[in-house]
């Protein structure tokens, strides 16, 4: 296909220009990123895949950013994807990631992609693997998932990350406890960020005890870290602890099944989707829906019974 | 169907334990819940929905318990669907709920019905729209929605609910303002419980300014109420509120258009959902999908390219 080929060399020879071009194409999931990925995904499985997620405040972008400084001063090279939140409540983070992206995506040896979320509250965009896939072949030692984490996106990140960083912050209360039940579910390394502010043992206290309540995921008990991203403070021990977790992981084998976990839900994702479009496309037709639904607000069919003459149709016309 | 008919009767002639077996085979979403759905859903149409959502520790439940008692002695019937948080760090909340379905539960003319949410995270089960078609054929007059309001079940109860109710306290905070920006852009009015708290003026405040970021949503501007639910304060003027809401909607015929949009979103869920459930069986014969999906271990094929060869299985195969 037209400009594939010669794409998929500007990427494996590592030309940023040309894997700013291919995310992109990933992105809209047309035919050509399509056969784009078809030639990518034989050559990734090298880049080691952090996802970084925590309530919005909790200076994530900080942390990723010394984090990066850290992993690049060690000669690694490292790829960001920073999941914006689209929502015009929280529009202001994006101002930031902008000015964070001057201070950062210009240096040798990083490469940052802000993305999207899939719908209003955080979640990660459905071409991230793909996109950190890219990166992957493109020759990136890591790649970072950075998303806020409010509701689904949580889950997203962990079926996308081989180790899951949560970042939280001192501070207490009922109500914020229980948002955090999500993120205490799939956390690999707990940081309490912001360690200087009041609170934070206390903090540190809490989350280990609710860990306690967790079962014990094969042998790795989630540890639970301080730093004050601003000044640097824990961050070394925090690429340590990430490379620990890397090595358990491999040790154990843990590393290749895990990914195949992840990709085996990619795979669903993907089927799901294409499948929706499909229906979206049936159900998209204003007459054809008013013939399938009828008047609602009179007595009508139950919509399990709708359904299946859908179903019957997928499969009559597929 | 066996049985079927039966129950189809005496759900129809205000049974109050043929409701609670027909719930029961509703959840299950077995081929009799289906038939007594179909059933069913001719008789519905009369209940009107209210969702009350918001985070936990809002005082949600209070809030529900005295809007009901508020309905009853107005001589309304009242179905509750309370959502359970079924994540083990939240699992306090059961045991209040239970207490409060004895207080409440056995008076005439309220029924209450508990349901596991769709995952962890507070979601509206997939069926609670169909047990709110089953007590709406049932007779009740209002069906209360009651969920959580953490990520997805927002969204939720807004595609479910004809007046959505959200329901905050007095606090301040960045990320609390941004964890509810999914809230305000579905809430139709806005609660500050707790309203004899320190701040309750400010967070009234907060959120009317938060709602001047939101576009109108054709000619509705949602009030923010203060209440205190476990004195009752405030409750007659909520109740007044969704009366005002509900006849809104009803002059400017928009509560049909409303349901009939609901109607279609569960419909495309229930549609999606069958897919899905195609799909999972398809793929999990470990065999197969290792003969799909290969060693991802090692460089591996596009999760793209083997969904095309999954979605060609599926149009053969159906």
């Amino acid at each position: 296909m037209s400009g594939v080929t010669e794409l998929v060399e500007r990427v494996l020879a590592g030309e940023v220009r040309g894997l700013a071009r291919a995310i992109t194409w990933i992105e809209n999931e047309d035919e050509r990123g399509l056969e784009l990925l078809d030639a990518l995904y034989p050559r990734t499985g090298n880049a080691y895949r952090i996802g970084i997620s925590g309530p919005p405040g909790a200076g994530k972008s900080t942390l990723v950013d010394t984090l990066t400084e850290h992993l690049l001063g060690q000669g690694s090279t490292v790829g960001i994807i920073a999941v914006d939140p689209t929502s015009p409540f929280t529009g202001g983070a994006l101002l930031g990631d902008r000015i964070r992206m001057q201070s950062l995506g210009l240096r040798d040896g990083v490469f940052i992609r802000s993305m999207a979320t899939r719908g209003g509250l955080g979640g990660l965009s459905r071409s991230a693997p793909s996109v950190a896939a890219a990166m992957d072949a493109f020759g990136l030692d890591y790649v970072i998932l950075e998303t806020v984490g409010v509701g689904q996106s949580e889950l997203d990140i962990a079926d996308a990350a081989d180790t899951t960083v949560i970042v939280l912050v001192p501070e207490s209360g009922d109500s914020i406890q229980a948002m955090k039940a999500g993120l205490m579910e799939i956390g690999e390394i707990f940081v309490v960020n912001k360690a200087d502010r009041e609170g934070a043992d206390m903090t540190v206290q809490e989350i280990m005890s609710m860990l306690t309540l967790k079962n014990s995921s094969g042998g790795w008990d989630p540890p639970v870290l301080k730093t004050i991203a601003s000044t640097g403070e824990g961050v070394l021990e925090l690429a340590a602890t990430i490379t620990e977790h890397r090595e358990f992981l491999e040790t154990n084998g843990l590393l290749a099944e895990r990914r195949r976990v992840h990709f085996v839900t990619q795979l669903r994702e993907i089927v799901v989707a294409e499948l929706e479009k499909d229906l979206y496309a049936r159900l998209g037709d204003e007459a054809k829906l008013d013939s399938l639904v009828g008047d609602v607000s009179k007595g009508h069919r139950s919509p399990y019974k709708i359904a299946r003459e859908v179903l019957d149709g997928i499969t009559r016309d597929r």
